[in-house]
């Protein structure tokens, strides 16, 4: 898996994750680009630099601080109301076509960053997300032709201003999904080759360690691909750009009574196979 | 004014316009960064250099090509029913809070650029708008601090298929105001120095030749920098970030009989001091 961080000299990089530890492979080689998204761009020509790498490389001992897997954000587009479970919870019928809203590319931050919760808002709410990230350029694309251009899979949280959301004149969810560290993803970037089904993941989310939502991504109403193809009639999709797929059942505005993040609050959100983020809420 | 454009030999650079046509600034001087995105976040740096430039260059011979101003897209933020005369047409209350929604990046093009109308939408619409230029980062700004942030001004066609705006589940606009294309902005962007009061612009859409949208900027509900300030609230804004303003009334889903944008149309804005786009329908 894919992650990049900061060194302890402070310059940053990107490397392998493994069960026993992270390979540093930038400097390994240091004709490999820095940023992940010049990464994802080129992958087709690093890939066979970074295979014989990882066999023979062994994890740093380097103390490294793990950033946003993305370093120069795409679009953020994300999908409402796509898992059975969260739909039934929120009263909301089954959907026959996806509900398609973005989050501003501003908003992405690192799996480990405080998300900041604005003084403006008494309803942030956490999303549990499995979210793609697209390796090619998509552009009136057929459903096998999406499949092919997702480079990863890694985690998410969508995190919403639910007063922000519902609450204002146009009720468009720009805004109040689009505050900045509301986007956070990582830890890793697992890709598309090492996740024998995406539609069999364990899907979570913990508030100060305590199970929030508990699902599977065999849950999800529109599979990756198809939600990729769909959005493609109408726009392009970008290499980078990344798709946030919906969130199972249990977020904090569906509960009774309802439960909304406040400063020093811990939201986790875990994927399996991929890893689990880990934000700690701060005031403003 | 600041238009970009490709010279006959294909080569893409800007330089400014006056009356008496266009003055090539970077093949005059070849140290200036040819991305008009690159200028305006370095401003400050360049502006000594350019404004002697203007005085002695005299405006090319060449034919160019005129571009979109912006070669590198930030985000495209966006007000909905900004203009009195505007809300009162579609039946809306005057929102007492602003309307914000965005385009996809992808969304932008040049200001004589085909609009691509997709075969999915029956229901595309045009919406002449005073755009924004930010040309400094903005975070919790005040309206003084989000007054000066402004680099300049443009006009832009927010086009909307309103089909896929309106009739979709969750009723998000997201997706029917960001086909490709359907961001057309230019022919220039006009200082903010050079624009006395940007609340007295006469502001135009023009459809086959015939005046559908004809208001003045007076109209606007939420004023230029009013809006920064309230965005800025929410998510940073970036130096290259442009703000639609929103559209005064007379737009084609209003009318009686309704008028929509089909293949062969040409769909004008023209702006006070700014200038006109002008841009072709064509089938997809």
């Amino acid at each position: 898996m894919i992650v990049r961080f900061k060194r302890p000299d402070s310059s940053i990089a990107w490397g392998w994750q493994t069960q026993q530890g992270i390979q540093d492979l930038c400097s390994a080689d240091d004709s490999l680009p820095t940023s992940t998204r010049e990464l994802i761009l080129r992958w087709s020509e690093f890939e066979s630099r970074i295979v014989p790498l990882i066999k023979k490389l062994g994890p740093t001992e380097e103390r490294l601080e793990l950033l946003c897997p993305l370093d120069v954000p795409g679009k953020i587009l994300c999908i409402g109301l796509n898992y059975r479970d969260h739909a039934l919870e929120t009263d909301a019928p089954i959907p026959e076509e996806p509900i398609v809203f973005n989050k501003a590319s501003t908003s992405l931050c690192g799996p480990n960053d405080p998300i900041e919760i604005p003084s403006s808002s008494s309803q942030v709410d956490f999303e549990a997300e499995l979210v793609v990230v697209v390796g090619q350029r998509l552009k009136g694309a057929t459903e096998e032709q999406a499949k092919r251009a997702i480079f990863g899979y890694t985690a998410g949280n969508d995190v919403s201003a639910r007063d922000w959301q519902k609450g204002k004149p146009g009720k468009q969810w720009f805004l109040g999904k689009s505050f900045d560290t509301f986007a956070p993803i990582g830890p890793a970037i697992a890709l598309a080759s090492s996740i024998p089904d995406p539609r069999k993941l364990r899907i979570e989310s913990r508030l100060n360690g305590q199970t929030m939502q508990n699902s599977t991504t065999a849950e999800l109403i529109f599979k990756p691909e198809m939600l990729l193809s769909y959005i493609s009639q109408v726009l392009t999709i970008e290499p980078g750009d990344l798709l946030f797929t919906g969130t199972p059942a249990g977020v904090g505005v569906a509960r009774s009574p309802q439960v909304f993040l406040k400063p020093g609050d811990c939201i986790e959100v875990q994927i399996e196979m991929i890893g689990t983020i880990s934000n700690r809420c701060v005031g403003l």
